[in-house]
């Protein structure tokens, strides 16, 4: 059995009690960093579980996998994974993987930047749209995704790119490569949701001025028109500019 | 202070490690359970938090919040809330309330259907567009949103009326009242997430015939196009049939 176990936002004290038991008696525990940052170190994770924990590359758990795959047919494999599970392809795709060759799987959900971002920004979980990446290399997708959404009056979650891990002036930086025209539009930046939470809207070219501190950071363009309760939120919680106020 | 605690997808078991410590620390703790149907009681929150805790009405969060307001002037005052706070308007406004009377607030993150979703139904994060409500009232506004995300080639998460505990069946029922062409369409039912999991994908004239047991219930309309993992996925684990490979 193939169990994936989310870590959940910041540190080990994200994971759930769930979580937590189910590692403890797995007959071996491995965790990856490469899809989110998380802040409890290896060492940190395996003096919690009282087992040792073994770091996986990202190769390990793509063209590789199939070591993990094999092991996991006579034995109960966790794999600790930042955030909840299955946000990333990746892990879909080793889900797969496992069933084509016998190896059932499960899932112990974990919080992740998904659902926090609206507890976070206070804008409205039914009103989020596509989100998208924005990565060091010049793309065009994350902008035709924040005008699709925007054409249906949805905010877009934008996730930075983690390797190396960029901050809210690059991600602007970027966007305005491909559309100078974002600069005018209206976004909340966001910093370590789980940890501090710094949480600031603005027009993406007043935000891009701003230092946020360390990473990880994202972004949410906003759509259109707000909820006036997403208005007051973003007026008391991310200081807000008035003239946010006309897109109630 | 007020520190809004998520209890995660199912029982108590999905709390992570930091809210139980800070609920235990709390020196008032509420439970809410109607906006998430929830599977540990009271009594057994109580037990593994080694306190007392009170279940609140709708009522005592909206037009009689000032007395927990109050309370949480001079006392910590934790809430423990199903799922991931925040994701229900109910928990924003009252924040923003709170902020209003000079009272701080926290967040403790936890799992939500918002994020679990992608993992059960192997459904792309990126790909979810805005999501909707199907309520026991006749109404527009889940279909709208279903057109609308389709017109972006976006996936629909419908969630579904608690009060009662709606079915998949009965979703698709108040869905064709208002569209039948709905019928036709490609969706995935689940049920149960955080617990076993049940998953099926096929048109909604079909989903409409299966018995998926015990609410919660929730639905997925499939966007127009597919990944190829997104389809494999549906194909292995939610036993969607053939002609679904048309819309890779």
């Amino acid at each position: 059995m193939l169990i994936f176990i989310g870590l959940g936002l910041w540190d080990i004290k994200d994971i759930s009690l769930r979580g937590l038991e189910v590692a403890k008696r797995a007959e071996k525990v491995y965790v990856e960093f490469y899809t989110s940052l998380f802040f409890s170190s290896v060492d940190e994770i395996s003096k919690i579980l009282g087992k040792e924990v073994e770091v996986l590359k990202r190769s390990d758990l793509e063209e590789n996998c199939r070591v993990i795959l094999e092991e996991a047919k006579n034995k109960d494999v966790a794999i600790l994974v930042p955030g909840d599970p299955m946000v990333a392809t990746t892990h879909t795709a080793l889900r797969v993987e496992a069933k084509k060759i016998g190896v059932e799987s499960k899932i112990i959900h974990s919080s992740s930047i998904i659902s926090a971002i609206c507890g976070i920004t206070g804008l409205q979980s039914y009103k989020f749209g596509k989100s998208a990446t924005v990565s060091w290399t010049k793309s065009r997708a994350p902008v035709d995704v924040i005008f699709a959404n925007r054409s249906i009056n949805a905010h877009t979650l934008l996730l930075l790119d983690l390797h190396p891990a960029m901050k809210i002036s690059d991600a602007i930086e970027k966007l305005q490569e491909v559309d100078e025209n974002l600069s005018k539009m209206y976004a909340v930046g966001v910093a370590r949701v789980g940890y501090d939470n710094l949480v600031l809207c603005n027009k993406m070219e007043e935000l891009k001025k701003y230092d946020f501190g360390s990473p990880p950071h994202c972004l949410v363009v906003l759509s259109p028109k707000l909820h006036v309760v997403e208005c007051e939120y973003l007026r008391i919680f991310a200081n807000a500019p008035d003239e946010i106020e006309r897109f109630v």
